[in-house]
């Protein structure tokens, strides 16, 4: 089941869920893909920057995709493969291909910045992981520091056609789906999925401007489903006003660096995950900041009864 | 009436008025002042990036800065004075302080990296522009790329007495706020005014660690007063509800870049600025999200008559 | 006498000389144009980096540039005009060209990214200054973060007429230099000048890959315009030998920040700057780095005359 | 045989040998290491960023660090172990431990910014890799954007026992080196062995500033263990006379990025490497680019007999 450009709806981005000591939590690997089973993901995504990829060892990193792959045989499942090199970039994506991977995701590193450079980078990777493997762009300069311009992505998209999918997180972006969806329409550019990361931070717009779904982490990905659905079925209110209710929290998620331990707590408080620890370097989530967290959930929990959890312990 | 550490409530910071063709626009400007006064403001700042004022020349600077003062003279005025060297950042501060400022504003150069550098710059500026103007330091790591940790912070307030205010932007910056609170607290570093920008995206949360309010633009400032003045009476719930009926259309007016257009064209929509032009380099704002901004204005209607709007021409 | 693509020979970048107290030297102004003369300069850069020209007011750097015009009558001289704003940089350029520049250089602004970013940006310009009015690229990735392909070269040459120049500095550089003469060659791209900067660290092979001579602030130009005489007569070995010499101290002068402390000192030792002072912001040359200046330049006597100088005072 | 802050002399930084069709070349390796060997060489650095460290498998890594180990039984073996996260460091780090190795090199991730976010990315490295191994700091800014402050680097040592050596590529640095070896002197910070980097540009001064050697990759490192015996051996201008024979083409060497293809090239010339092959992403070398290099090895050649080489094949 390799993935596609006709992919579309929710791929959460799942964490890697760490017991206190650091070591790997296969049980709450389970219980998570199960849970995104259930709130209807249509794919999955795992090691990505928020799946603490880079914190992981080799083989730590093709346990945790194999056991995602394993357990959600139904759904198709992206790994991350950004490396600092193509060799092991390459030795990776092999391995999890073999073990069911539906496609790969790769961030440019933050080297680049070009046009050219940018295209010659992904050429490079192609020749690295080879042509037959669908990859995902992975688009967040505010993370990676790299900027491409919508003209870059349809150069890549042109060139490379094991490209199927744009992991959408430039901020601002709107008007950047709105010129790819353009490029399709005056046949310029092929076309391929756009799922909308960032947190889903611009999810209500970014569906209106043409995108196909999700690709992110917030800990109500059962949310992010029902908006996309409501904006696929035109009922636009409905989709503003459950995403709205969510907005507070979504944003208090979306800071960088501290936001990956207020996902990782939500996750947590739902009983998903068994430990909201990461792995170092990690920032710690103050008293102050919990205490902010779940205020925030009991004014949720007034407008989505998901959000209704049992005081934490 | 100088700048001092007291400062609190609200401080807007004030968006260049210009016409369609690139000219200053007195009367808008005067509209705007008049605004803000009628609304609660504490205060004001002006020439702030968010009011471009690196598109202007010398002499239009002091203009656009000499009139706000001269419109509000019950209102201390905060004159952003940034400049790529000391020579033109004193020859600003002489006038604008001759004129009538109450403080200035420095942001530092996004050359600076390390802990020395940062107070190593402004112990200079405070030598450029003399040790009896009190002054706000900018903090805004996400477009200045110059991160100050809480320690450096203090070791500005500590060298530098006419440090009286921080502007405080970075982001995630809540902790910031407890931390420079917590070192007031433990003795270690005297009060200052913490007046938070970023276009007001935590302000709920930053009034609960202890900032004294807002120095930002978003074109809804009369809620920014709201929020204030519920959250010191203690009114959090209240201050929540108002915050977060706003919060869709003020993440979308939060973008980088972009964001300065859509604040323009609310306020021109509001009847404050006879145009939303800016002045080169500038985004131009799509009529698709012009579109958007009159959905989210709709919608927030609702729940804020302020933002009940007749129809746009 | 406006500046035009066949500007060759070498324009010094001329520093601007300050006495101990911060106060503008103009007659070290008018010793170093006469110099500049005598030495067989074809031309005179102003108000560059190394120029300090961020650190001079407004009315100080058009004071500067006119000094410097008027006193080398037969000189073209370009006046650097790179701003913050486009306001600023009209202001100055109209001002500059009043009085006799012969054309203008403009750096990118370290936000601009993506090769659209960079046209765009010149293209603005250009609408600034006017189109009449001729500008040098400067292109300097290491001190401005902006890294511009010779394809953004060439589409900036096709689009605006007015370019007539390229301050080039980037590196590695020497292959940029081959690319653009290349499409010179085929065609693709008109003509332009070449002078190279970076301190002239490379200017030996710089020149035998088709540069037009070095635009730059080496404190011995006369050393520049000999090997760029050497070169351009096909004098090989005794262009590189000459170079050679100088390379030792010529690397040492190169160093980022503290080289044009150098750089000062050494014109100071030649009689040529009343004093090495610097503003605000400005490394400090310690004794050691004088003592290390004054053993480079004992070692260059033995080989070049021009570097015998009596011992400090 | 630890590394202890008692080394000094030359640690080349190994290039990593391939095969033109990017295989790992053992016979390089062994012929690297003998020649390493026999010019005097104290000690050796592996999997450096010049040594193509990120462009290699995990599995590559230890088979290179192991094989250049078990080669050099008389040679500290140090191996550079930066990784994106603590895991694969900590895996690199136990094995070629074990495998014999002297030490480890980290270079700070291009992330950090602040003093405290440098020093906490030291104590959480020495936290994976264990207290007992002893580690070099590599302190590079050109190349990862991170800069220490010698009061930086003087927390990490007060802090860190295990830490051990400086490498010292900052640009400029001579200050950098007098700054440590004072605080040394006034009892603030324990001594640790200085070995400079950044390809040996500034080698002849910071050996007079109290460098203990070079830790770098010019292709004649036996000319970099020259100088340093000279200088050791306070025969200034001998030391002096030989480096500034080698300046032009080091110069060369050192460029960014295409600096490494000149040296392999040059490796490859002198009959150490079989291949000048590197891994993509890679610079090429262009026919201009080597017919100057080998001009400038015919001029070195007057000046150093290691130079004179047989014409290429």
């Amino acid at each position: 089941m390799p993935l596609t450009a006709d992919a579309r709806g929710v791929y959460p981005i799942a964490p890697t869920p760490f017991f206190d000591d650091g070591r790997i939590d296969t049980a709450s690997i389970d219980r998570l893909v199960d849970f995104y089973l259930g709130i209807g993901a249509t794919g999955l995504t795992v090691l990505g920057q928020l799946g603490e990829a880079p914190k992981l060892s080799h083989g730590e990193s093709v346990e945790v995709a194999r056991r995602m792959i394993r357990r959600a045989p139904a759904l198709p499942v992206i790994v991350g493969v950004s490396a600092p090199g193509f060799a092991a970039m390459r030795e990776l994506t092999l391995e999890v291909m073999g073990a069911g991977a539906a496609g790969v995701m790769i961030a440019p590193p933050n080297t680049l910045r070009t046009d050219e450079q940018i295209v010659g980078y992904y050429r490079q990777a192609v020749d690295a992981i080879g042509a037959d493997v669908p990859f995902v762009i992975q688009d967040y300069p505010l993370s990676f520091s790299v900027q491409m311009t919508p003209a870059v992505i349809r150069r890549i998209v042109g060139e490379l056609p094991s490209c199927v999918m744009l992991k959408h997180e430039d901020w601002p972006g709107l008007e950047k789906i709105s010129a790819l969806r353009g490029f399709e329409r005056d046949g310029s550019m092929r076309r391929i999925a756009i799922l909308c990361g960032n947190n889903g931070l611009f999810l209500d717009y970014e569906m209106e401007r043409g995108a196909d779904g999700a690709n992110t982490g917030y800990a109500f990905p059962d949310m992010l489903c029902d908006v996309v659905r409501l904006s696929v079925a035109c009922q636009r209110e409905a989709a503003h006003d459950l995403f709205d209710a969510h907005l507070p929290l979504l944003r208090y998620e979306q800071q960088p660096g501290v936001g990956l331990a207020v996902r990782k707590y939500l996750l947590m408080r739902r009983g998903l995950l068994a430990s909201a620890a990461m792995r170092q370097p990690a920032p710690a989530l103050s008293a102050t900041a919990r205490a902010e967290v779940e205020h925030l959930l009991g004014r949720l929990a007034r407008r989505d009864e998901r959000a209704r959890l049992a005081p934490p312990g």
